[in-house]
């Protein structure tokens, strides 16, 4: 069988930025979402491949406002051969009297668990699925709000822990992942718990599609980040 | 009298930068539009101050397709006290049979001229009007079309002639001229040559009016690129 088109994106960053050594012990981030499916799909195909000496496991954090895993995927994972595990967080009881839910807080909650996790079991890898699009929509959040010229990176080792944060679908435009997942028949829901307010991610992904209106722009838009002109700039 | 707020963001960038020292003979665009007529208001002041020790001039390039300045700005630049000459050049007569004239060309035949002039005449700099909207339309035009990371710096030395531009106003929000102009009565025409094929330009302006829906995005944005995080970035 053909290697889908969007592996060898996932391919290339992978060399690019190392992201993958032998004896690398692996945690994917499972949301259950289209993205980290991707990603799953993606790492149980390439640990079937010759001279890949990693481990990997996929890891779904569940809590009172997200939904389990949906059963099909469930099964896909397991025709996939993938080791799974459900963690449950209870995230509401976290919330404290005087605080309110959102959903940044929320996600600080998820990624904390999943960093506790990785360290007590001896994974050295995080691996998230933000896409192309995501780090499109971050740079322009960072650079109107935050004043800051930065984005999810592809690789990125924690100052205080033995775990690298890796991306390993930062080449890949969502489009093409929409387009992979209903040709492999994923369940394509993404998050939409009650107490999200993703307005302002909505406001800014528009934004995104105003100034990119082509599939080329929006790649150039995020390889120019590798192509700085430091003499051009301030 | 006090100075107007504008000219406090243009002492900055020419503190920032080290535009203007000692000796230096600088050559100003004027091309009779708002922005460079700013500029020449600035120098005309920044001349009068104590231990100002620098030369300057207008020097306006005319065409068959550009209106000479306007008179009213021709008699307020001489109250103003500002040495003002006219250089006319034949950019119609320049192109050839087979080319088709447009506006990027003619921007560069000018271009050329200035430099020309400059070099001739001995001045070391030339002040060019471009500022913080022309620099973020730049901006965004290199990163989706050329997909570089670049635009228009305050401060650019040319490596075969000895000769620097300089961009006094790119600390400045057009918004911020437009009413400088105003209050000082200036008249406001911009470059509306029968040539002119400006659609991208406007496209690439609605999209960063889109993109920065409020003064604190646009400056926010502009100033991330001195904020530039590498380890956060490809």
């Amino acid at each position: 069988m053909p290697q889908p088109k969007i592996f060898s994106l996932i391919d290339k960053i992978i060399f690019d930025y190392e992201m993958i050594k032998d004896g690398d012990k692996i945690l994917i981030a499972a949301s259950g979402g289209k993205d980290s499916t991707v990603l799953v799909e993606y790492f149980s195909n390439r640990a079937r491949r010759k001279n890949c000496n990693f481990e990997y496991k996929a890891l779904h954090i569940e809590s009172e406002i997200t939904k389990p895993i949906d059963s099909e995927l469930v099964k896909k994972m397991e025709e996939w051969n993938v080791p799974l595990e459900n963690l449950f967080v209870d995230i509401l009881a976290r919330v404290k009297p005087n605080q309110k839910m959102n959903c940044f807080w929320c996600a600080t909650q998820r990624r904390t668990e999943l960093l506790n996790y990785a360290i007590k079991n001896g994974f050295n890898k995080i691996a998230l699925g933000h896409h192309m699009d995501d780090a499109l929509e971050t740079l322009l959040m960072n650079m109107t709000e935050k004043s800051e010229l930065s984005t999810m990176p592809p690789y990125l080792k924690y100052e205080k822990y033995p775990v690298a944060i890796i991306r390993p679908l930062l080449y890949v435009p969502e489009a093409e992942i929409i387009a992979h997942a209903k040709d492999s028949g994923y369940i394509c829901h993404t998050c939409t718990c009650t107490y999200q307010d993703n307005s302002l991610r909505k406001q800014i992904r528009a934004k995104l599609e105003n100034l990119c209106d082509t599939p080329e722009k929006k790649e150039h838009m995020f390889y120019s980040l590798k192509n700085i002109q430091k003499e051009y700039l301030l």
